[in-house]
């Protein structure tokens, strides 16, 4: 069994971006040498999401819409997390997001179908964050 | 290290629906002779769930109110993605229901607790679309 | 290929708690010996959650509200599932925090970033419940 480790960093200036990261992907999976297996792509922050959907900039614009009237950022003292802190709905966004994929590896390609992209989704920017790429297979 | 990969193809006629896809998944793992390992069980569509939760009509007929409420379908204008599409909330209840499962593989069964099936969640539902099934292990 | 395979089990007497497992996986990866691969917690029940976020009491407050906002528990009539039974939003809450999280497994420890946590997540409790961990590697 092989396997492969990456970190991919981010510095994202807004408070929230979604950043397709489906070529960086498809470089590790290359450098890999990895055929066939599993890749798993997760955030490693607690207030950021990776999740596979479509690059399509108004249906970004529709989820931080939606993610913002289910987990609002505003009034920040409505949150106990708040304290000092004014991120706590992006630890909920996050949740509704999801932490990671899992992604099939065939054939030395991720097995996606037509429209499948991986994103980062960064609900607290501003600073350096990371994601990790690990692939384990043959 | 064995690998093994299906495509498992649903057409739902209605918008939305939940179908139990558990004996196919059993299928495959047979077909695959694996006994120790992980399979990962993802919609190939970004507008469709695969998710474990229970076998109940009544459950099922809560989770699809529920998500309209969460994620409301109409109006259809609400949505800057539905340009030509009327589909947008189908991707925000997706994201809801998750687009994968991964479950462990035990002594060539799948490793589930009493109650756990394995369905697919259809939110945009009219023509024919894909479920992938990749498992891995020995 | 290795692969370990083990249950925790969980007794909350309250309806809804979470409980930081962080220890409870870094033994089990321990005592796999693997020092490369993924490992899976899972919950096996269809009313709990596993789930990666921050070991803060104001956030896991903070996530109580916002729970019991998008997935109320009472009145517990307006749920079709609930025939004999009050957990209808239980199965919705395990939805929106998720089954289970895929962790890498990088030089024999959790690869985790600064502030990652695991957790069980209870929405049903008052009886025995257990969650898988099952890990794969070298």
């Amino acid at each position: 069994m092989k396997s492969y480790r990456k970190e991919l960093w981010f510095n994202v200036s807004a408070r929230r971006a979604f950043i397709n990261i489906t070529p960086q992907v498809e470089d590790c999976l290359r450098q890999s040498g990895i055929k066939e297996g599993l890749a798993l792509v997760n955030a490693m922050h607690i207030t950021a999401s990776v999740f596979i959907n479509d690059d399509e900039p108004g249906l970004h614009q529709d989820y931080d819409v939606w993610l913002e009237k289910l987990a609002p950022h505003d009034p920040v003292s409505q949150y106990r997390h708040n304290v000092g802190e004014d991120n706590a709905d992006a630890h909920m966004k996050r949740q509704l997001m999801g932490r990671e994929v899992v992604v099939a590896v065939t054939g030395g390609r991720l097995d996606f179908g037509t429209w499948e992209q991986i994103f980062y989704g960064e609900f607290d920017g501003g600073r350096r964050k990371r994601g990790l790429v690990k692939i384990i297979g043959e």
